[in-house]
């Protein structure tokens, strides 16, 4: 049994995704990010990080997408969402997970979370304003050099699917048109006609 | 037979310890970051990110320290350096590398590396001067939270140990005190004596 907690339509839906895909026993927590619940006494509890996801397993807590999806797929065998006995497969899948958390989303969180490396408010509107530019960039090396096809990492679907997904979906919001990385963007379509894709965003409340 | 790709000092250096420890088969290759070496057609074609560390392997190009750091370990096994086959012990050490790529290592690369986030010189002076407090608030959380010790994870010696000591060693650069982090500390001096890892920086040129 996994708990897990999460903010709609954040890098959690990676994981959300992921449980879905393994039909994993879960139970999913909102973390309400508008009341800016995830720094409150009792989440912070939960993860002292303040930040999602988190998931709670019989073990303890995990935090991280890439360690959680990893997990995800390495204890839900039967689901084949990673080449685990593959080591240049599985290094691949990580090296591209890997990506998107350090380089991808952080890109991304210079949109609204400037505080985070400045403490000057023109700073943050200088951030936020390369943010099309640097998402640009890194979509343009997925398109180019990381994403194989049909899928991420090639045939076979992985957690890396949902990850590549749930920030791709960041894009429109970014000021990114994805129409000029078609193979992302046949990704985006083909994810979002997948059944535990769209149970996923629908316990979320938020649309492909 | 890997060849890495490094720059002295850099994160490479996490991989280049791994390798060391591993007892591994490999050539270490320097790209000049003084000279932009990074950006040269030659490397780009080595690895089209312009970073490292980059291993190249019989199968192909990786790059990505977390990814990096499992594969050197999973080909490596006699090493033991992962706990591959225990999920939530190698979900644990997931957490902490991939904690220190997007997280550590993003807080600190706002030092030198301000224009991949903005385009505006004076955006670029006000992250510089938040590094002190974005690393101490991040080893602050390691030391309370992550830290399990003697070794990063524990009890056994894993490839976070190597990379946690990568990191470390940029906080005095940083303008941050490690004495404030005993454990932290004490597991930087415990590093520097280890042979593989005195091997890794003799190669690179630096010092402990």
């Amino acid at each position: 049994m996994i708990d897990l907690y999460y903010s709609p339509g954040s890098c959690a839906l990676a994981s959300h995704i992921a449980l879905e895909e393994a039909e994993a026993e879960y139970t999913g927590h909102r973390v309400d990010f508008s009341q800016n619940q995830q720094q409150s006494a009792d989440f912070l509890k939960v993860n002292p990080k303040g930040r999602v996801p988190a998931l709670i397993t019989d073990k303890g807590i995990l935090t991280e997408t890439p360690a959680a999806l990893v997990y995800i797929a390495q204890t839900h065998p039967a689901a084949n969402l990673a080449p685990m006995d593959d080591p240049f497969a599985f290094a691949q899948l990580q090296a591209f997970n890997s990506y998107l958390a350090s380089t991808v989303h952080v890109a991304h969180a210079h949109k609204g979370r400037g505080s985070r490396w400045s403490d000057d408010e023109s700073a943050w509107d200088s951030m936020k304003r390369k943010v099309p530019d640097s998402m640009t960039q890194c979509f343009r090396y997925i398109e180019d050099h990381a994403f194989v096809g049909p899928y991420a990492l090639g045939d076979s679907y992985t957690v890396t699917d949902s990850y590549l997904y749930t920030v791709a979906r960041w894009l429109a919001g970014d000021g990114v048109d994805t129409a000029q990385f078609p193979k992302v963007h046949a990704h985006m379509q083909m994810m979002a006609n997948r059944p535990a894709v769209q149970r996923a965003l629908t316990a979320e409340g938020v649309t492909a």
